[in-house]
């Protein structure tokens, strides 16, 4: 059986009814026995190629053919699914990564590698994204496990859930270990967007995983009759909101690196089609590889916003809900990925990651890398998601023939 | 005590925990307890005038100082509220009318008038609007009240509660009477926006009142990663709704004549912070008293948004909801309550109403004219709505002699 065939036999195996707590689309999170029979499976398939498979205080996978405190490279991403999900975010890495373990055997490399499998990185179990890679780079409070993480499906801590899957919540600093002995770290993730696709590219080199800004600007107008009140008299949000969205586009290309603005959320008070606006509050999601040229990007909005209410009479806030600096990849990693992807001849590009990634995590203490492959019209986090098993397989030598250049 | 006095006296007496079933507001509609003490009231104080009062087969309250079959001039406006209402809209304009038949009395001009109070203007009973001079001119179907208009409250028909509260559905065909003797007919109202407290005008002689076009766009983009997604690979429907409304505004202004356009409701599909709109869908409030100007600037904005986004590669459908043409008031009836306001020496402005009255359905058939009265900062259809008694009492005045002029 070849690479894409093992491949796409283990996700559809992992598509089955006995992965997933929901009978339309891939729900699988962490202590579910759902969750529990999928570390299984990929449990099974590393102790058939001899590897050392553990799992730590909380639940991450790992599995290496070195005995602990002998230098490892790591591959791997996570296994759990968002809530209405398909068969291959996630998933189609830590197969992937599998598949390197199995070419390492059957090529005879005997390269010095750690899969690693990550818990909770869709927040479906207790809505926090990348909970297990932020367990393991301690980016977490003892409190947050113990109390204000809960459970969606009953409200119960993190903590409880964990100790009654048989894991031992209370040495989660342990769980730091898991990266201690890696030289390296590539993780290979479905695109979940159509660049890939749309320019003919079956593999993508991240070369940083972007920042972000989430904001919200909230205009304040005055709600009048929509019929009653002249145009000259009005105080009317919705069109800060217009000017914003437009100008906020105009900042982002400007921008360029990468830079990405969006107008997701949009809320009218009142709402009505007789009325005029009263308020408007919008959501702001401004990111990019580049700090500098998101940053600029988000101040200039939210100064322009002010500026446009002022301008009309009326007034404008902008307030940062949150921030994350990008994480750049390891330029010496990407280096040998990028020999790697030529050597095959085919088509790749160098691209950065838009979406965060376990990898965040990983990359304060372990030179990093993440290798993409296209998904079918960008559909991602939805059942209809689709991969080709045969550009996993790609990645799979590639990455493969990377750590072997490496090490 | 002199005639804002009075006004003011029965205003208050009305916002009175009798005549409302709401502690917090005024929300007062047809067949209710505090709706039958409202009718009451104006019973007794009619009747103290001599006026014959009587009530129509659905409960449009008439009080005449003649018999049937003779002349009269109309006078009036309706006394339910909305459900989160104030004690002014509706309420003031039957108790102005109430004070030009007093005056009448006192002044001992007899001058032959009939007053009408009409019920469901508001639409709080029943979710129809002008439903009481709806029945009266007849716009409405047996249909419509045996099974189609149902109460809020409990769904039981219009027919049903009507029945239930002693009147005669059945003969709901006869209530065109109430218009049978009518020379003329000038409703007063609180004008609901703020011209004429911004323009410092006491009285606003309306010339027409506006029609409209309700419609809706909906535009379709493409749903996608608003982090992973390049600017240049959007196909964001957020992008049409902004300069659509930039353009509304522009054509709105363009159109002059009191063309006024407004978008009341957004809603974005999916609505996340972190996903580019799949689908925006947006209201359309376009009115004005020249429908040529408002139609104009309804086409213009349909065309414009489906251009925009074909330019975008997006699609957009523009659906017209409902549309209402303009009710041009009767010159002469104007010109007489001009005459009768310039004698007073009060500030004053003619002007259209964007807002929908009862005088829409009585001027089919009668000569009409409405006196609008400045309310504070234009709130309406709320607790704060507020209006000067002083202000009425001037329109009671200008009303009684003009009426006594066409007379």
């Amino acid at each position: 059986m070849d690479s894409a065939a093992r491949i796409e036999r283990d996700i559809e195996t992992l598509a089955g009814p006995d992965y997933t707590v929901s009978d339309e689309a891939i729900r699988r999170y962490a202590y579910t026995d759902a969750y529990r029979r999928t570390l299984d499976y990929f449990v099974r398939e590393l102790e058939a190629l001899d590897f050392d498979v553990e799992e730590d205080a909380v639940g991450t996978l790992t599995a290496r053919n070195r005995p602990k405190g002998e230098p490892v490279f790591g591959v791997g991403s996570h296994c759990d699914s968002n809530r209405n999900g398909g068969k291959y975010d996630g998933t189609m890495g830590v197969v992937t990564a599998l598949e390197v373990c199995r070419q390492n055997a059957e090529q005879s490399l005997d390269l010095p590698l750690q899969l690693i499998s990550f818990l909770e990185e869709e927040g479906s179990g207790f809505g926090q994204m990348l909970l297990g890679s932020r367990i393991t780079a301690q980016r977490v409070t003892e409190d947050d496990l113990r109390e204000r993480f809960r459970a969606i499906d009953d409200g119960r801590s993190f903590w409880e859930h964990a100790a009654d899957a048989g894991y031992q919540p209370e040495r989660w600093q342990e769980c730091a270990h898991v990266l201690d002995d890696l030289t390296g770290w590539i993780e290979m993730h479905i695109e979940q967007a159509r660049v890939l696709q749309d320019t003919g590219n079956r593999i993508g080199l991240v070369t940083a995983i972007a920042g972000y800004v989430h904001a919200d600007v909230v205009v304040h107008g005055r709600g009048d009759h929509a019929g009653a009140t002249p145009m000259d008299f009005r105080l009317d949000p919705t069109t800060v909101l217009a000017e914003t969205i437009l100008e906020l586009e105009r900042l982002a290309r400007g921008a360029g690196q990468g830079t990405v603005g969006t107008v997701g959320e949009i809320k009218v008070d009142p709402g009505l089609i007789n009325a005029i606006a009263a308020q408007v509050r919008f959501s702001l999601d401004i990111r990019g590889p580049v700090e500098d040229a998101y940053r600029g990007v988000a101040s200039g909005i939210g100064a322009f916003a002010e500026q446009a209410a002022a301008t009309r009479g009326m007034t404008a806030e902008y307030r940062e809900r949150q921030s994350i600096p990008p994480t750049p990849m390891d330029d010496r990693i990407v280096g040998a990925l990028e020999e790697a992807t030529k050597a095959t001849g085919e088509a790749y590009m160098r691209m950065h990651s838009g979406a965060a990634h376990d990898t965040m995590c990983v990359a304060d203490r372990v030179p990093t890398a993440m290798v993409f492959v296209p998904c079918k019209d960008g559909i991602s986090h939805h059942p209809a998601e689709d991969a080709d098993p045969a550009d996993a397989a790609l990645a799979a030598e590639i990455i493969l023939e990377a750590i072997r250049a490496l090490t």
